[in-house]
This record gives C-alpha cells, sequence and structure tokens, in this order.
C-alpha cells in the first residue's frame, strides 16, 4: 500500500515547490544541508527530499494541507534522540522531514497552576532550565534529551517512572495539527487536571509517534523539585532477591521510592572493566545482581529520616539473606555505574539490544529463561541488563563476540530477535517498552501486536491520516 | 441520524429474541423488572426495552454481535452511579439496558506488581475489600460506589486527585468489546506500566462513557494503603489567601499533599444550619472561606514530623494574614462538612448543580465573576461551592429559592446555565470536571467543546460503532 500512496515525483516536486513558498528560505533545506536531519540516535539512517523548518503552527498546517493534496509524506521529528528510526525519513528519498527545530518557545507558563505550555521543538533540558528558579520541572529521566514533542510521539518513561510516572501522566493537554484536508490545528492544550467533557483526544497522538498528527505543542503538569534524596547500591544474591527488596522498600518508603534499578553482575563488570574512571562500591562482596535505588520526596528535611530507615530496612534484608552488602553515596556516583553500559558493551563487541517490558514479578523468571534459551540456542552471545525493576522496564543487551559477526547475517538476527520476543510474549511482556515503533522493529509490530489492534490501530490511521501523509512508521 | 439509526420495531423484536437465546432465563429483563436500571444517580430517568445482564466477556461480544446487525442501541451500564444520565436508557422504550452488574470478579491479583485485573461490575468498594488485606487499594476517592466499568468510563477523579490522579493514571490495561460486526474482544489487560508497542488503545476509551466500546475489565495500577496522614481545617479571609496557602504546602509537603478543598463560609453555614450532628471547627473565627487539607504518605511513621511541620506552615500563613485560624482534627470529623452540602442545600431550597474545572491559578477570579454575574442576571439564586481546589475542580451549586422555582422554567434555566459555563470557558475552564457527558449536558458539548475537537469525536464513533448499536451519549 505504501508505494502506491507515496508521491509521483511530480507530486513531490508540486509539494516542494509550494513548501518553499510557504516558508522563509532558510526554513527549506535540499542536498547536503539534510544531513544531520536523516539519522537518529540509533544511527538508523536515511535520506529526506527536504527537510522542512517550520517556526509556528500556522506554517505546519498549510505544508500538511500541501501534502496531503499531493501525497506528499511526512516524518515528524524532534531531536533525533529516538532509538527505533521513528523519526528519519526511508532511504527512498522521497520522505520529507518535518523538523519542529524551530518551535522552541516557553508558550505560557503559570506557577500557581504548576502548569507549562512549551512548543514541540523545545529540548527537555531546556524545559527544565526554565523551570529550576521555580523550583518546579518536568521529571523525565532519560540519558538523551529529547524534544517536548518527541517525549509526547514516544510516550517517554525512564528511570523515575515508579514515582512521576511516564509522558502521558505528566500531561496535562496539547496542540496538534491534523493531517486533514484543512490541515486543522486541534487547539487542546489548556492546563485542566479534571476535564472530562468528551472523548480525550489528545491521549490518541501519546506514544503514536507522529503517525496520527504532528505535535506543535505539550502542555505539562509540572511538579516541585525534589528536595530530599538518598541513593544507595545494594549487592544481591539475584533477581528474585531482588523483587523481595523492591517490595520491602515500598513498604517502608511508598510513594517516595523514586527509583529502583537492576543491573546483572556481568553488566557491572564489563562496566568498569571499560570506563576506569568508575569505582566499585562494593567491590568485596560477590553477587548475582546490584540494585540502584532512589528514595526522594519534595518535602524538604526527611534526609536523615530517609537514611536512618533505609539502614534499619537493609540492616533487616541482611539478616534474610537478600542483601549482601550495601553502600550509600551521592546519586552523581552510582548513576553512572548504570548509564555507562551501553558504551562499555559497545568496546567488548556487537550490542544487540532489546528494550522489553514485563509484570515485574516476572522478570527474575523471564530472566532465568533468558539465559538458558540464549545458552542453548546462540552459545556465542553473552547477556548482559541494566534495568527499570521496578516499573518492568528492562534493557536487555546480547553481546556478539566480533569473532562471530560473521556467522550472523541479517536473516539470523531477526530469527534471534523473534526468538527472544517471543519469549518476552510468553513472559506477559510487551517487546516495545519505552522506545516505540520504528523501522528497525516494525516487523515485531506485526507479529506481536494482537491481530484485533493492529486493526483498529490501521483503522485509525486511515481516519486520522486517509492521504498517508505523515510518518515513517504506518499502522495501515 | 439518532432517528433514522434507531432500530425498527421489528428489529428490536428479532434482537430481544436472539438476546433471548443468548442468555438464561433470569439474565434478560422485561417490564417491572428493568425498574432499577432505569435510573442514575442524579435521577435522570428513562425507559428501558430490556435489561440484559451477561456473565462474561463472551456474552458481551455475542449481545453486540446481534445488537450490530439488528441495528439495537445497547446503553451500557455499572452501578448507576453517574450524574448526567449517561448509563440510563432514554425515555423512548426503545433502548436496551447492558448492565454489567453480573461480571465482578476479581480475575487476577499480584501482589509483587500490584496490580489486578476486576471485571466491569466490580464495585470499586468491593475491589478495595479485597485488596486491603494486602495494603494496597485503588486510590480513587468519591461518595459514591461506582463500578470498574463506570470508573473507566466517567474517568472518575474525586479529592484525591491530586496524589493519586484520575482512572486513567492508575490504569494499566482494559478488556473490551468492541460494536464491530464480531463483537471482537480487545484484550489489553497486560499489567504492564512501560508498553509503547504501538499506539495505545484502551486510552481511547477512558472517559468516552461506554460510546467506544463496552469495558469488560480493567487492569489497575494499585498502590500502598496511607499509612501516615494529617487532616487540618483552615479558616481563611479568601480564595486568594487558600491559593497562597495551597502553594504554600506544596513548597512543604510536596507531593505528599493528599487533597486540598476549599469551600465557601455560606456552604459551611448551610451544611450547619442542616445537619445538627456536625460542629463547627472554627465557630470564632470569621473566614470568608474554609481550606480541608490532607497530607498523606504510604510511608509509616511520619505523623509527627507531619503535625510539626504543619503548625509552623499554619505559624507562617497566620502571621501573613491569609490564615486566620486553623484546627487539626480526624478525617472522620472533618470530611463530613465538605461531603454534606449536597444534602443540606436539598434542604434549603432547588439546586443547581455545575461540576467545572479550571486552571486552579484562576478559580478565585472565576468564583469573584460568578458572584457577580448572578447577583447582575438571576438576583433570585444564591452561589455555594465546595470543590476540589487543589486540582481546579469545582462543584458550584446555583440555589433556586422554592419560591422563585415557577420563575424558571426549562428555557431560563437553559439561559442560567449556558450563562455560567460562558464564564468558565472565559476563565479557560472545562463545563465538565468530572461527571462526563450525558443527556443531562449534551447541550453545552455541542457549545462549548472545540468545533474541530467534535468533528474527531464524531469520526471516531463512527469508526468505531458504524452501526450505531452503543451508547447513550452520541457523538455523531
Amino acid at each position: 500500500m505504501d508505494a502506491a500512496l507515496l508521491a509521483p515525483a511530480a507530486g513531490l516536486d508540486v509539494f516542494l515547490a509550494e513548501a518553499a513558498a510557504l516558508l522563509p528560505p532558510d526554513a527549506l533545506l535540499r542536498g547536503d544541508a539534510c544531513a544531520p536531519y536523516q539519522a537518529d540516535a540509533s544511527n538508523c539512517r536515511g535520506q529526506a527530499a527536504a527537510v522542512l523548518l517550520p517556526s509556528d503552527a500556522a506554517a505546519v498546517s498549510a505544508l500538511l494541507r500541501a501534502a496531503v493534496r499531493h501525497r506528499a509524506r511526512l516524518v515528524p521529528q524532534g531531536n533525533l534522540s529516538g532509538l527505533v528510526g521513528g523519526a528519519v525519513p526511508d532511504g527512498s528519498g522521497r520522505q520529507v522531514a518535518l523538523s519542529l527545530a524551530r518551535m522552541r518557545r516557553l508558550r505560557a507558563f503559570d506557577p500557581l497552576n504548576r502548569s507549562a505550555v512549551a512548543e514541540a521543538g523545545m529540548p527537555l533540558s531546556e524545559l527544565n532550565r526554565q523551570l529550576e528558579p521555580h523550583n518546579l520541572w518536568l521529571p523525565i529521566d532519560v540519558g538523551s534529551d529529547p524534544a517536548v514533542g518527541g517525549l509526547v510521539g514516544a510516550n517517554t518513561g525512564g528511570s523515575r517512572l515508579l514515582r512521576h510516572g511516564d509522558v502521558r501522566r505528566n500531561l496535562l493537554g496539547l496542540e496538534v495539527v491534523l493531517a486533514d484536508e484543512n490541515g486543522s490545528v486541534l487547539d487542546l492544550t489548556a492546563p485542566l487536571r479534571k476535564n472530562n467533557a468528551g472523548i480525550d483526544l489528545k491521549q490518541l497522538f501519546v506514544g503514536s509517534g507522529g503517525a496520527l498528527g504532528v505535535v506543535t505543542a505539550a502542555s505539562w503538569d509540572l511538579k516541585r523539585r525534589d528536595a530530599s534524596t538518598l541513593t544507595l547500591f545494594a549487592a544481591l544474591p539475584g533477581r528474585e532477591a531482588a523483587l523481595a527488596m523492591l517490595d520491602a522498600c515500598e513498604q517502608r518508603f511508598g510513594e517516595m521510592l523514586s527509583a529502583f534499578e537492576v543491573m546483572g553482575a556481568p553488566a557491572l563488570a564489563v562496566t568498569l572493566r571499560h570506563v576506569p574512571a568508575l569505582r566499585h562500591p562494593l567491590a568485596d562482596s560477590p553477587a548475582g545482581c546490584y540494585a540502584l535505588v532512589e528514595i526522594a520526596s519534595a518535602m524538604p528535611g526527611l534526609d536523615a529520616l530517609l537514611r536512618e530507615q533505609a539502614e534499619s530496612l537493609l540492616a533487616g534484608l541482611h539478616q534474610r539473606g537478600l542483601v549482601a552488602d550495601a553502600a550509600f553515596a551521592r546519586p552523581e556516583a552510582l548513576w553512572p555505574l548504570r548509564d555507562s553500559l551501553p558504551l562499555a558493551l559497545a568496546a567488548e563487541g556487537l550490542p544487540l539490544s532489546f528494550d522489553v517490558g514485563l509484570p515485574r514479578s516476572r522478570l527474575p523468571a523471564f530472566h532465568a529463561a533468558a539465559e538458558r534459551w540464549l545458552a542453548s540456542e546462540h552459545p556465542a552471545l553473552r547477556l548482559y541488563d541494566f534495568g527499570h525493576f521496578g516499573d518492568g522496564g528492562c534493557h536487555l543487551i546480547a553481546l556478539l563476540p566480533r569473532e562471530h559477526a560473521a556467522a550472523y547475517g541479517p536473516a539470523k538476527l531477526a530469527v534471534l530477535k523473534s526468538g527472544l520476543y517471543r519469549l518476552v510474549a510468553e513472559h506477559g511482556g510487551s517487546f516495545s517498552a519505552e522506545h516505540g515503533v520504528g523501522p528497525l522493529n516494525a516487523a515485531f509490530y506485526r507479529k506481536f501486536a494482537d491481530a484485533g489492534a493492529q486493526r483498529l490501530a490501521a483503522g485509525l490511521q486511515r481516519l486520522l491520516d486517509p492521504a498517508a501523509a505523515l510518518g515513517r512508521h504506518r499502522y495501515d
């Protein structure tokens, strides 16, 4: 279907001529100038017919109207921090990148309502920089720096989802430009916490990767910044013990448990081997895995109490054989242990990454099954993990030693990936926890998403984008 | 359009004959037996052609398939605790009530994942009763007792939204039966906190009042129950002071601020006049309004600290002239002061209720404007309010003295309501904060919802329910 709907060459030329008339000269890039807009953080590469850089929603509307008329395909993109290629034009040279990078204003800020309306191209770091003097923030915590539109398109989760939720939970409203014949601008940005006056249409666009409309601004439910924080690192015999420790932490700290990250001992070992600046906080304790735990509150003055309670909790867990050893340290000393693994692994071989989500109660069984399966079916590969254990998110990396790379062509890699996702499905999980769907994992969407859900998603896309004018990934 | 799509009498008879063959004899009610299913908590009344009481999703699917084929209209209903008539069949006697009351099993419970899957007919109170021994709950706090399906259909908010969010924020998944020709059952109940493997279809059904599909089960992100709680009542000069106090409470207690409810002095006075069992906690302090504040955490052992911090905070607010006086008391002593107003007002005259949502920063200005407008345009009416000030939700009641009732016929009432909603819109608010859309406020949806949003909602309903087989309120 895609091929039939792609713009015939003439249509694309007419569209680009119209786009040139709609935009200032420096807002339409061709040729080599497009290079920075043709790859994302996963290094998924494509080739854009052109890059459009509109400065406001009216320009986006005019461009989308023209794209619908001439059957051009626009691929919305923000800061290109995605990991599945969803914001990258394909390799045909006939898709057009629609970059929101020039829409980066803070349109509204209401400290007493704890809300702000930010345009789609504003990077998360910039939004939080502007909010910091007011002791407020958008508490989405990821290693990269997505723009507002990318946050919405991917429904970003991150390391502190346990306490703060994902993007959807922090969102009050959206402005969206629709791919209808008018390029209608839907203004749903009212910063209301209670609003059930009809179907909540903005939800459609969260996590759908720009496939149903172009997000041009978002209205946020801001939070007070943390005023009390405790970070600790614990050595555990294994993942069943991690689950018990997680449960005990929640019973002791309730909603103040901010992050509960677990990494296997092999993952920590390889990280320490390749990042010499890092020190092992618990080098003398044998462990099957490690937990990085953060307890925090926006209420000031709790630091001493949190420390005292954590010490008594850890003592009890140690007595039960659930924690071998533990250390308190500043966040800056601990988080790099967790965040440096991907880089370390890249120095060691060819990392094949999986971003999966499971019921957290099934993480230990899933991990054991994945290790067994890999040992039996793909003995050359080793399994590493560093995950958001507390919310069931799990970043798995199967490391392919360079000497075996030749044996793993595209077909064999696809079989390997499918086999691992099959295990995820058998344990009730999702093949894409927080990276969304794009060309890099679209085949697994076809294979693992519920058939009825796929039909409904396709119907939604046909309803919202009948001319197939939008998005790299298509649901129809 | 509705009339054309309604079942011709023959179609309805054939549908009911098929339904009778699909269900056990006691699961299809006719005539007088339908009475308990024909009115909701607002006393909106209708007349059902029949009431269907399926016991599982397969039966709902078969019924919906038959309804689509014969163009019968089913109105899904749960515990009938709604306040806009959205679950009540109309007065034609040709709509069929589809009660989920017999689907009330807890299908799954996973304490380590803090999740449960409950069927649509299970009342909230029953769900929480079963969870209590595990120190878990679904923290939606409303005066009534909606069933799980009603919670989802209305996206219930309640008094503790500030800390716990609305239904959407606590929802992990849904099972939905679609109004397509197969009555497809969409199983999206996997209890995953991170899952972005495609468009999040369950979001469509949250807050859409059964208009897009029949929710048969929901998967919940449970929370630990409160282990530390502080409740206080404060007398304030007015609503600007309430806003300053809210901000100060958030700065001091962060995410532990659980509820911040405000009621005007006239509302408290009328409550105390009609409910003799209640005592005024601050009878000696003149005040423009009162705040009921709850600070709570699932972390045990904080009671003394919360009390100490609240005392110092209140002392500071008193010095700044923002709080006249305050008292601490057990929750059971304070919440009835807030919850008894509707009943008290009904004893005083004819209450006209408005459930509106605003940016909380604009609540003081909105309230002042509403009082001015009512005094000038409708001097016979008096304005009372008790609201979820902390989340911008506001329950306004315009009290019509009985002696003026004759002067307020349906046309004049519609003008009055429209005028008040116009003020809400001018202050950036919503005409339905938490009660949804139904026959009692459908006219205001047409008037106040964004035109583009209405078109998209209609398109969604046509996509999901092309035979108009579902729902009391229609978006198309």
